[in-house]
């Protein structure tokens, strides 16, 4: 089955937005095993009338957003009946999702043209918006139009056109595990997953302090003994089933226990504490942080002891277990934790750029701290990374593992 | 004159990547007077063949990206010469660019393919890459070809196609003026555009923290008394010429006097420490940073007085000067700011949402608070305008400005 989509909309061909249909219609139609020839970006000035042919004749399967307004120059749905060669008529089942979303006064206006749709065509009803979709065929070529705003599309696509298509493809219902990962490179992950299972289909998408990874395919059995092989190659606590942040983990494991937590920041700078304040409700369980940058404030503020800074340096499993106990001490938290490494771009008291140490303390349990080496992509990036160990490790600590034990696991890429 | 592009890469097609280049080009030939009639997406298998025919008919410009690498299945130069009614003929200016790049011996392996463009068109030098782009006339359409990495064609398309395309539709050098814009939603900013000289063309671009604005047309004369205008409705500081960042341009005035800096936060969490040690080299001017989320921190590591917080609040001028004299004392540095508000979603003592105190601290002089209402468009976005308004107000108060005199001309968006 070979696609094109063809994405209408002026604002891309005057480069004021960005496209964001092509990647996802492309990515889930290569999914299912759906040829995509071609994605064609077009002003809503009725272009789409010179290229639809074309199309058609070249495609089993045409998508068409935006153009779908009540506005003059939306003008997809005329286009696409000529194209069909039939004419529009008017949908009762639309008119009447119109007069209950917008009043019969206003669905009676300029709006009353979004109830007519190709003769033959079928509807794809729009939950966020008032321009439905519709489906049939031209020729032999199935035409599927949708509106353009991707708060509407992307919702019908994933809920009404991927559906239709694996029913006319006889694709069963897919079955697909997600996992969350952290502290694995995209590429690195990519390379890990063919290593594991060649044979099983993999996905992932990079977000900022996560990449998750979707498996499908083969039985469950099979995907699990990936799964597992994969956890094997890369350590414990790096790979949890569902959609999930490191932060989110430990924000959990603090709300179960109604405790709180401080931290104490050298190379994160902050960045730790902005994460565990960023969501809603954290004073339930933030009591704050000290970003103690320069050797005097880990001093002065947290009572590091001048012979560890001395002795082991700054950026020690020493000065880590001393910032968190003092910082758990001064502001008086159930848990701590601390960060201190080098960020780069240069080395810093000899040690190499990425070198971390976290430590970590508790009201009830004896301090620890480890140290790991980052692989550096950037300086933001081994701050990110640093904060997702330290969250992670924090949790593991809070929930009564040994954090050296984890690490020991622990191959970083 | 009419344009299209055509953007070459399989990974598009499968929705492996996002296209960048759509954007850049539409953007920057609409700028110049260009309409842009079409933005294609295709797989490199050679589809190019296929559609180039009709896209020259129906345009004066053609830009094609991508397909232009050594492997077998980087076939648009040959598609090209074809469509051109030519032949690709070996380029000396190109392998002797490839000679110095990677030597003799791989310049005549696979590579030596690069060394051939369509007879009679010219070379445009790539500075990052191995595949030069070309470009010349089929038929009466102007065809540009460009490398597809993004790094490699960016750099072309801005310092040479630009140009080549200036100087054949006969525009001059553009003079076009830049700002960077702060704590003005870039909605708000069109509008003001307008209102201030609805005659000039306008321009922004959104980033993260600062939104930049483009104007040209007119005279030097007429474009700097409409961005007066501007600032009049908008307040100081506010609006800087060139291409700044809030926090840029604090540090610059921390550096210039060799000054310290530590801070305060309270609703921005951490955001604002995390931005001050984002920049390498920070370790020079900051000293660090508190965030004192619960008021027992405010009160024991900070030395707020109980009598301010309980009869002020914490989301008080009162509490944001002690805070900001106490993070110093504590500290030692020679500046420091303050962040309390409300960054929501629900209100807090009272106080509406984006109700934001900053204090102001220093060694020589009297310390400030204003108080500000910044519009709320989410919690993250109230913390990222909070931490922005406090960089603004240290620098001005560093440089010896009155904080509620530079407030007070705000009407912020």
């Amino acid at each position: 089955m070979r696609a094109s989509l063809v994405v209408i909309g002026t604002e891309l061909t005057r480069g004021i937005i960005q496209d964001k249909h092509g990647m996802l219609v492309s990515r889930e139609l290569t999914r299912i095993g759906i040829h995509m020839s071609e994605i064609v970006a077009l002003p809503d000035d009725g272009s789409l009338e010179r290229v639809i042919e074309a199309l058609m004749h070249s495609n089993d399967l045409l998508i068409i957003t935006g153009g779908l307004g009540p506005t003059s120059d939306d003008m997809t749905r005329s286009v696409i009946a000529q194209a069909a060669r039939t004419e529009l008529v008017f949908n009762e089942e639309i008119f009447s999702f119109l007069v209950a979303r917008m009043g019969l006064e206003r669905a009676s206006g300029a709006n009353k043209k979004q109830a007519f749709i190709p003769n033959g065509f079928s509807v794809i009803p729009n939950p966020n918006g008032t321009a439905p979709g519709f489906y049939g065929y031209g020729d032999k070529t199935l035409i599927i139009a949708l509106p353009g705003p991707p708060r509407e599309m992307e919702p019908m696509f994933r809920g009404s056109v991927i559906p239709l298509l694996r029913k006319k493809l006889d694709i069963g219902e897919e079955v697909r595990d997600e996992y969350s990962t952290f502290l694995i490179a995209e590429a690195k992950l990519e390379e890990l997953c063919k290593e594991c299972d060649p044979s099983l289909e993999w996905g992932t998408r990079f977000q900022d302090y996560r990449i998750s990874l979707y498996v499908s395919g083969g039985d469950k059995e099979r995907r699990d003994s990936a799964i597992e092989k994969m956890v094997a190659l890369t350590g414990k606590n790096r790979i949890v089933e569902g959609d999930y942040e490191a932060l989110g983990l430990l924000v959990s494991a603090l709300k179960e226990r109604c405790a709180t937590i401080a931290a104490a920041e050298s190379c994160t700078g902050g960045l730790a504490a902005s994460l565990l304040t960023s969501l809603q409700g954290s004073s339930e369980y933030m009591m704050g942080s000290v970003t103690s940058y320069a050797s005097s404030v880990k001093e002065r503020v947290l009572g590091v002891k001048r012979e560890t800074l001395e002795g082991y340096g700054a950026i020690s499993n020493e000065c880590a277990i001393e910032m968190a106990d003092g910082v758990r001490r001064e502001l008086g938290s159930d848990y701590a934790f601390s960060i201190t490494g080098v960020a780069g771009p240069d080395k810093s008291e000899g040690k190499d750029v990425g070198t971390v140490s976290i430590g970590l303390s508790g009201r009830d349990r004896d301090s620890q701290a480890v140290q790991l080496l980052i692989p550096s992509y950037g300086r933001e990036s081994i701050r990110r990374r640093a904060s997702v160990a330290a969250f992670i490790l924090m949790r593991a600590f809070i929930m009564g593992d040994d954090a050296s034990e984890i690490i020991s696991s622990w191959r970083i890429f």
